[in-house]
C-alpha cells in the first residue's frame, strides 16, 4: 500500500462513524422537514457537505441546508432559519456566512443549519450558498465508488502538504474542488500525473481563462460564471505541482523533511504585532497582509532593504520582516531635475549652503545630485511615521497605536516566528 | 566687462609673448625648410595649433609639422622627422603619438616638431595627425578678429567649468572644437544662447547624428567621415548646458561656491590604491575605469549595495568606491528553479541536510528557495577573490596583487579623497 494510501487508511471514517452520521442527518431532516409543514412553509431539509456525497474524511462536521421557496423574502428566510435551528439544536449558537446560521452539537457531531433559496440548476442565485445543494446532486450523480475513494485519497493527499481548505488564511482546494478535479480526470492518479508535469496554471475545462485570471480556473460545472478554483494561490499550486513529481518519482522522503529552524541571521529582524479584532478571520486576514505589505513597502521605500516575511494571525495578528540593514546609512544621494529643466538652478540654490548638504550639488549623467544628511535613521520611527498616513485596513486602522514593534535579537518564542524559521516546502 | 572677459584679459597673451612666440616659430620653419631643401627632401614644415590660428591663451606651447610627400614610405619619415626635429631641438625627448616625434624648449617656449603626410582636403589621410594642418588652415580663412576673440573668450569659459580639454581623462572640448562652435554660431553670446535651452545631444550640422551615438557630435569639416567631437562626455556636456543657464542668468555666485566636504556619511567607504603603470594617460585611465567599473559590479553583485564612487590618476591610481553595507548579512536568499523544471526535485536534494542550509527549502510564488548561510561576508575577501578571474586591462592585469584596499574611517588625504568629498558641479 502507498504512502498515502496508508494515511488514508487511517483518515477513512469508520462504519461506526458512518452509522452514527448517517442517523443524526436522517433524524434532523426529519424535524425540519416537519416542522416547515406543520407551519406550511414552502421548504426543504436537504444534507449537503462531504457527508452528503460520502467523500468525508474522519470527525467530519454534518451541513444541512433549509431551502425556501424563491418567492420567501431574505429576512423571512433568515428569521425562520433561525428559529429552526434552535429548535433543532439545543445551545446552537449563531453564525454568519451569507446569511445568519445555527452551529451547534449533536451527540458529539457539529452539525450547521443553513437556509438558503431553492434553485435548480441553470436558475440565478440569490447568493452563493444557494448553489451547495446544486453541487451535491451533481457530485452525487457523476461518481462511482472508486472515484469516490480517490476524491477522499485527494483529500489526504491536499492536506498533508497543506493546500486543503478554502479560506482565505490558507487560499487552497476546497472538498468541491477535489471532486470536481476526481470527475474530471476519472482517477487521482491521472489527476496526479497531469499536475507532475503541468507548467503554468491549471485550466478546466481548457480554454476557460479568456474570462478569468487566477492561477487556478476550475469551471463550475453548475454554474459556468463562476471559477471554483478562485481561492487557490499560485504558491499552493506550487506545492501541489511539487508535490505530484514527488508522488510521480516515490520520493517520499522529501515530504518526512522538516525545515532548518536556525537563528542568528545577522539580519534585522522586526516582530510586529497586534490584538486581533474580534472578526472573522476572512475578513481580518487579508487586512493583515495588507499592513504586511504596506509594513514592507515602508522599508524598501526607505532603503532597509526587506528580504523575508511571515505573517501569522491566530488571537494576534504577527507580522515579521527580515531587513538587510539595522540602520539606515548618514547620507541619501538625491538626484535632481535634468540639467536641461527650469528647475535645475532652484534645486542648486536649495541646496548650496544648506545645513543638511553633506556633497555636491554635482553633475551625474544629465542630472543634478546632492548628497544630503539621512533625516531619520531610526527603523521604528520611521515606520511610525509612515503608518499614521497609511489605510492598512478598516478594521484594523483603530488599532495602528496598539502596534508593537519588537526588535527580534534571539527566537523569542512568538508563532510567527516559529512558522519563519521552520517554514519548509509543504 | 563681464565675469568671464574678466578671465580673459587674464589669460591674453601680452604682445610681448606673441612677438616672441611668432621669432620662435619663424625661426624653426627657415631651419627646417633649409634641411629639407639641403638634403633635398620633397618636405616643408608648417605650424599648426592655437598659436598658428591666432586662438592660443596665455604660455602655449609651438606645434610644428614637418609634412612629407605622400610618396614616402612611413618609416622613412619617422625616421627623417626623428633626425630634423632633435637637430633643431637641442636636450629635445622623443615622445609617441601616431608617429614618434620630438619635443623640447627653446627660449622657455615648450616646442613639438611632428612628421606627417601632405595631403589636401579631400583626399585619403594615412594617419589622423595628417589632417591638422587643414585644421589650422580651414580655421584661418574662416575667422574674423571678433570670431577670434570669441574663440579665445569660449575657451577660458570651458576652462572655467572644467570641461576644456580632449584627453580620455578629462573628455571636455578641444581647442579645434571651440573654433568649429564659433566659426558655426558665429559668435561666443549665440553659442551660449543656444546650449542653455539646448535639449538632448549637441549636433551640428543638424541631422547628422544618423552616422554617430556620441553625445557631442561635430562634422570636422575637412573630413565629414570624422565626429570630431567624439571625445566629449555626457557629463561634459551637461556641465556645458548648465554652466550656459547660468551665464544667461548672470548667476555666477553659483560658479563661486565650492562643494561641501563633510566626511562621516555613515556608509562602508573602501579606497583601492595601486602604482600607475609608466604608460601614457590615454591608455591608462580607460584601463582604471575599467577598474573601477569591475569592483563596482563584484560589490554589487555581492549585495554590499555601492552607492558612489571616485577615480584619481596621478602617479597612482585612486579608487574610491561608497557602500550601504559594511559586511554581508549572514544569510543568503537563494532563489532555485520553479517548481514545474526537472530541476526542482535535485535543487531539494542538494540542500537538504545541508550544513550550509539555514531555512527552507521553501516555494514562493512559482519557485523553490532556501536561506543558506553566506560563504563569506567580508568585502575585501569578496573583492580579491573576485579579481583574480577578472580582465582589468593589459596593462593593469599584471598589478592586480599591489592594489591595497583601505578601509576609509576618517579622511586619510588621498587625493581621490578630496576629490569625491569636494565634487561640485564644475
Amino acid at each position: 500500500m502507498n504512502y498515502f494510501e496508508e494515511l488514508l487508511a487511517k483518515q477513512m471514517p469508520t462504519e461506526e462513524e458512518r452509522k452514527k452520521l448517517a442517523e443524526i442527518s436522517s433524524a434532523i431532516q426529519f424535524k425540519i422537514n416537519a416542522l416547515c409543514k406543520s407551519e406550511n412553509i414552502n421548504a426543504s431539509c436537504i444534507e449537503v457537505g462531504s457527508v452528503s456525497k460520502n467523500t468525508n474524511l474522519k470527525s467530519s462536521d454534518i451541513d444541512m441546508f433549509i431551502t425556501f421557496d424563491k418567492t420567501y423574502p431574505v429576512d423571512f428566510i433568515e428569521k425562520k432559519g433561525l428559529e429552526i435551528g434552535h429548535s433543532v439544536l439545543e445551545n446552537g449558537t449563531e453564525k454568519y456566512a451569507e446569511h445568519p446560521y445555527v452551529s451547534g452539537y449533536v451527540s458529539g457531531i457539529k452539525v450547521d443549519i443553513v437556509p438558503a433559496f431553492r434553485i435548480n440548476a441553470g436558475e440565478r442565485i440569490v447568493s452563493t450558498v444557494d448553489r451547495t445543494p446544486l453541487h451535491t446532486v451533481y457530485v452525487n450523480s457523476n461518481t462511482d465508488e472508486k472515484m469516490i475513494h480517490d476524491i477522499r485519497l485527494l483529500k489526504v493527499f491536499l492536506k498533508r502538504i497543506n493546500v486543503y481548505g478554502s479560506e482565505i488564511a490558507k487560499s487552497g482546494f476546497s472538498g468541491y474542488l477535489c471532486e470536481l478535479l476526481i470527475i474530471h480526470f476519472k482517477s487521482f492518479e491521472e489527476f496526479i500525473k497531469y499536475m507532475a508535469s503541468l507548467r503554468g496554471k491549471l485550466i478546466i475545462p481548457e480554454g476557460s481563462d479568456r474570462k478569468f485570471t487566477e492561477p487556478v480556473i476550475i469551471i463550475d460545472p453548475v454554474d459556468p460564471s463562476r471559477n471554483a478554483g478562485a481561492a487557490v494561490s499560485e504558491e499552493n499550486l506550487s506545492r501541489l505541482k511539487l508535490a505530484s513529481k514527488i508522488y510521480m518519482t516515490k520520493r517520499f522522503d522529501i515530504l518526512e523533511h522538516a525545515g532548518e529552524n536556525k537563528p542568528g541571521r545577522g539580519t534585522a529582524i522586526r516582530i510586529f504585532t497586534l490584538r486581533k479584532p474580534d472578526i472573522i478571520d476572512d475578513i481580518i486576514y487579508p487586512q493583515a497582509i495588507r499592513l504586511k505589505n504596506r509594513l514592507w513597502d515602508i522599508l524598501e521605500d526607505n532603503g532597509f532593504i526587506p528580504i523575508a516575511s511571515e505573517i501569522s494571525v491566530n488571537d494576534n495578528i504577527e507580522i515579521l520582516i527580515e531587513c538587510k540593514l539595522e540602520e539606515l546609512p548618514g547620507v541619501e544621494i538625491h538626484k535632481g531635475p535634468p540639467v536641461e529643466s527650469g528647475e535645475a538652478i532652484k534645486f542648486i540654490d536649495v541646496w548650496n549652503g544648506n545645513p543638511r548638504l553633506m556633497r555636491g550639488p554635482y553633475i551625474l549623467n544629465n542630472r543634478v545630485y546632492v548628497d544630503i544628511k539621512a533625516k531619520n535613521r531610526n527603523m521604528e520611527e520611521i515606520i511610525r511615521e509612515e503608518l499614521k498616513n497609511s489605510d492598512i485596513g478598516k478594521n484594523l486602522n483603530g488599532y495602528k497605536d496598539e502596534i508593537k514593534i519588537i526588535t527580534e535579537t534571539e527566537n523569542m518564542g512568538f508563532d510567527v516566528e516559529n512558522r519563519f524559521y521552520s517554514r519548509y516546502l509543504f
